[in-house]
Formats: structure tokens, C-alpha cells, sequence
């Protein structure tokens, strides 16, 4: 990388949270000098394999929630708070290469996936190797505390990974279902980003809990605006294919609302391409989407848990990170906002 | 399991350890049960996965080596052990889960591997799993000392098996390269098996380190001796097909001595097959071990990882596991005994 103090703001992807981390500068240069300081300790034949992935122009927003929740002043980047972001940045990496063999994804960020580039089989185990450099790396702290959060996280990650896996191409999925997907999946990273953050900035014990709510509900809320992106988004500015999760028969939330609203004969159309049996309609799909006012209602959702995510801080205006993890929330809704279709043109 | 006491000594499938594993009929009934308790903790889904993988009548070579390791007295099963032997052996199943999607192998100890059960898909993330609940078991520790070790094996076990799978059909492989992967894939977990026995049973740390010698000699000479069981194995005693590692170009010490000592022509032929440009000659390949004294030689390479086991706890004969520990090489040598192929007919 020829700049990496530069990554956070230049990445070719845009992202959710890009304005709020030009503040963060100087701490992902950190991260990047630290996690690239790794590499030593892989064995020569997986270093330029954990450089490919280490190195991928990532969003960065784990790290991020890390460092935002252990905001203490912008000239304090502690160690600690470097090493538990690459720890988390690292097991969320580790999950993008065993998710990609699963998807049999070809790009991610513009870029082909460690799957392609090194092969399914390598990729699992570079995978498991950047599990166990994470976990090694969570060990070097003080106490057990920071490792076992980590260790309980990345145990619920999987398991979020294995449910959606294995309720691919079933239709008889619930909003409770979705729900508890995305606890797993993606909340439970973001919850102990924020968790480790404030623990390792030493504030108190209540603000640590309000930290990790606020990272368990824009988890959520980040979850809910990724899965509108594979509809609404703009291919060229996103850097991968849309529509992937109705081709690949993974119920989100926007396709559970279509299900919801299309009449019976439409619904078992849509079903039939959930489950594999008729090729995707992706562009009929939008269409419906956009007579039945789905965007708003996923929206909706959104913004129901930015608001809990905000309720979380509620009582902690004066803490250093409050403002800028609400920061968060406010440039989350206003990319949502983003997305917002056309209205239909009849 | 219908008599989880009785596992040890009444697998299907013997091997090497299995005398000196009737000492341990408790300890092994009370992991077994410890390990079932665990299943609790995996969500709803993964739960039956884990199961099948827990409950796979297993060698548990390593949790054996905490209890020996570890060793207080017949009647002494204490709960660290017990959780560190499920930590050691939770971290083997993860790394067998993801080398059978690697070497898409059907069976494995007499039944379908987790990959052919669940699908690849599944097993990757079945893996993970087993690795994420490992090392939070390994977190439950009052220090990091028991997790830093975990991890750290964790990532040489992975590191071992990414450089075996890059170097699978290269014939470009070396005696110091096969032990550097033989000590990584599988010396270190006998290795951090044998430390965390000693250390979690109080020994002082010269034996500590005198066990974890140990361990490391043992887990070399116990590959090399799987390595000949490929070849001069008893295919229905050992459950698994033979010259997998040939048809599969896995450079082993049988395969490489044979290489060494094949005229220029044969040797051509036998690097054909490990490339994968010719189908494989597992009869005439043995034949000319039998004729080269392939097996004496790789016998030897066993016996002096014996010595050098034996001789780690040469200045230790009073402690108690010394006596067990020594009793498990003798049993090794036995098992690579029982092997010698019959002389050439000629």
C-alpha cells in the first residue's frame, strides 16, 4: 500500500460511514502499519495471502467502532486500542473469505476474492489462519476479558453464518428469523467493536453497556441498508453485482416485504426463483419493489434501529464518543436516504 | 453415545494408543460428557453438526496426552483438564472438518466425512465453529496463558496445513520441508497438549517443558507412522482407504524415501503420478518399497523421534505421567512393528 493514512478516505468503494472517518486518520494509519506488522509472524507461504486480504482497501468500520468508542481525544491512539481493531478487523476479514467461497463470489471491493485468486481450498485455511492470528493477538492483553469477548463473538458470527447458509433457497423465513441472522451475523461484531473500544478507553461500566447496545442496533441498521444496496444501489459506485441475494436465494429484508405485499400468483413467481427453481427476475422484482413502496418500508426499519441505537446514548450527551458515534447514525440514514428510487412512472 | 465410558477401547478402528487408553476410561467418559454439555452452547442449527462431529468414536490421541501429561493418580479427573483435553480435541475436529472438504473425502473413521453429510458449504463454517467454541472454552482459564497457547497452535496447525496443500502434486519437496510440515500440522497440538497437561496439573516448569518435548517427538513419529499406515496398512482394520497420499501427490517419508532410491526412469514415472500427469500405481509403488526396504527406513525415522521423545524425559523418571508418557512410545513401536510388510517373495 503506498498510502495507507490515505485508505480510510480514498477508497475507490464509498461507503456508509466515509465522512466521519477523516477524523480517523491518523488511527487506521496506525491499524494499517500494525495489522501489515503481522504479516512477519504467518509463515512465508500464507504472508502474501494475508497481505491480499489484509491489504483490500476495506470500509474499515469494526476498527472504526473501536476506535470512535474509545474516543478519548484526536491525538490518542493507544496500542491497545490498535490491537483489539485489528483483532476485530481480522476476524471479520477471516469471515469475507470463508463467505466468499460459500457465494462463490468471483469480486469483492473491486477485486477478485481470495477464493479465485488462491482457490476455494487455500482459502479455507487462510481463513482459520487469520482466525487464530486474531484470537492469538486477543490473548496478549492483561486479562482474559478481551479474549473471550472476541472468542464468544466470532463463536456467534458462525453460527450467524451457518443459519443463513443453511436457510439459503427456504422461503419459510420470518422477520424474527432475518432478525436474530443479523444479530448474529453482523450486530455481534459491530456490538463488541463498540464494546472493547470504551472498555479498553477505561470508562465506566454503564457507558461500556451503552456503547455496545448503540454497536449492536447500527449493526442492525448497517445490515438492513447492505441488504437495500444489492437492490438499490448503483453498481459502478457499489464495486460488486447487484441483485446477488435474490439470485442466490437469500432471504433479506427487502425481498421478506415484497414477499408480504405481492399477490398470491406474483408471490409464488418470486418464490419459485428464491428456491431456485425459475431463473431470478431481478429487474421485474425492482419494479414491484418500487409500486409497493418497499424502500420505504425497509427504510423504515433502518431508522427504527438508528433510533434505538441512539436511545442507547441517551444518557451520556457528555462522554468524548457520544457525538461521534451519533455522527455514525446521521451519515447512515443520509446514504439510505441516498438510495431512495425514482418514484415509479405511471 | 450409548457407553461413552467404553469408547476408548472399543472404537472400530484400532490404533496405536489404544492399550495404555483403558487407564483412562473415566477421564474419557467424564469429556465425553463434558463435550456432549457443550452442544447446549452451539445454536439450534449447528447443533446437530457438532454432535456428529463430537461423536465421531474418535482417538482422542490429544486429550489423552493432557491426561497423561497431567497425570495425578488413577482416581484425579479434575474439571481444568477435562475442559483443556475438549479444547485440544475441539481444535483437532475443526482442523479434520476442513482437511475433508480440502481432500473431498468421503469417510472417515468408517462414516461420512461432515463434508459429504452437510454439504462443503456447511463444513466450513461447521469448522469455524468448532475453532470459535474451542477457544472460548480455552478463555475460561483464571489467565490468557492457556488461550495464548491455544491460539497460538491454532494458527501453526492452520500454517501447516496452507503449506501441505500448497505444496500437494509439487515433487519439489524436501526432507527438512516435510518435517517443517509435519511438525506444524501435527507435532505442535501433540505438543500443546502434552504443556497444558503438565502445566494445568502444577508440575514444575523444567517438566513442563520436558512434556512438551516430549509431545513434539511423539507427534512427529505418530504422522510418520499414519504416513505408513497409508501404505502398509490393513485397509479394513484402519477404516480408510490406503495410498490416498499417493493418488492425492501428498510427498510423505515413505513416498520420498522411495524417490530417493528409484532408478532415474522409475523415479520419472513415480513424479508423473504424484503431479497427477499419470494415474496413480499404488501396487507397483509398494512393490518397489517392499523391494527398496522402504519400510525400514521409514520405521527408523519413527524410532528416532521415539529416542528423542524418550530421552525428553530422561532426567524425569519419578514423576508420575513419565512412566504412562513412556508407555505410549512403547505401544507406538509395537503398532509400527505390527506393520512390517512381509519380505519379497523373490
Amino acid at each position: 500500500m503506498s498510502s495507507p493514512a490515505a485508505t480510510p478516505a480514498t477508497v475507490a468503494k464509498p461507503h456508509a460511514f466515509a465522512p466521519v472517518f477523516a477524523l480517523l486518520a491518523p488511527h487506521m494509519a496506525e491499524l494499517d502499519r500494525f495489522l501489515h506488522g503481522q504479516l512477519a509472524s504467518f509463515e512465508p507461504e500464507i504472508r502474501a495471502m494475508a497481505d491480499y486480504c489484509i491489504d483490500t482497501s476495506g470500509k474499515r468500520i469494526r476498527p472504526a467502532l473501536v476506535f470512535l468508542s474509545g474516543w478519548r481525544g484526536p491525538t490518542t491512539v493507544t496500542p491497545d486500542l490498535v490491537r483489539v481493531a485489528a483483532v476485530v478487523e481480522l476476524v471479520h476479514l477471516a469471515t469475507l473469505v470463508h463467505d466468499d467461497i460459500m457465494d462463490e463470489a468471483d469480486v469483492r471491493r473491486g477485486r477478485r476474492t481470495a477464493s479465485r485468486e488462491f482457490g476455494p481450498t487455500a482459502a479455507v485455511l487462510l481463513g482459520d489462519a487469520l482466525f487464530a492470528h486474531a484470537l492469538h493477538l486477543a490473548t496478549q492483553f492483561p486479562t482474559t476479558e478481551i479474549c473471550a469477548a472476541v472468542a464468544d463473538s466470532t463463536r456467534k458470527v458462525c453460527a450467524g453464518e451457518i443459519v443463513q447458509t443453511l436457510r439459503r433457497r427456504s422461503t419459510n423465513i420470518t422477520r424474527a428469523d432475518y432478525q436474530r441472522i443479523v444479530d448474529l451475523k453482523t450486530a455481534e461484531l459491530f456490538r463488541v467493536s463498540c464494546f472493547l473500544g470504551a472498555r479498553l478507553a477505561g470508562f465506566e461500566l454503564g457507558y461500556v453497556e451503552a456503547a455496545s447496545r448503540f454497536g449492536r442496533h447500527l449493526g442492525i441498521a448497517y445490515q438492513i441498508y447492505d441488504d437495500l444496496v444489492d437492490f438499490f444501489g448503483d453498481e459502478t459506485r457499489i464495486g460488486k453485482t447487484l441483485g446477488t441475494d435474490l439470485a442466490s436465494g437469500k432471504l433479506t429484508l427487502p425481498l421478506l416485504a415484497l414477499l408480504e405485499r405481492l399477490p398470491a400468483t406474483e408471490r409464488a413467481a418470486l418464490t419459485a426463483e428464491l428456491v431456485g427453481e425459475q431463473p431470478p427476475q431481478l429487474a421485474l422484482r425492482l419494479r414491484q419493489m418500487r409500486e409497493l413502496g418497499i424502500f420505504a418500508v425497509v427504510a423504515g426499519s433502518v431508522q427504527a434501529e438508528v433510533a434505538a441505537a441512539t436511545a442507547a446514548l441517551g444518557e451520556w450527551p457528555g462522554h468524548a464518543p457520544t457525538p461521534l458515534l451519533l455522527g455514525l447514525c446521521a451519515v447512515l440514514e443520509a446514504q439510505v436516504a441516498a438510495l431512495r428510487p425514482a418514484p415509479p412512472e405511471n
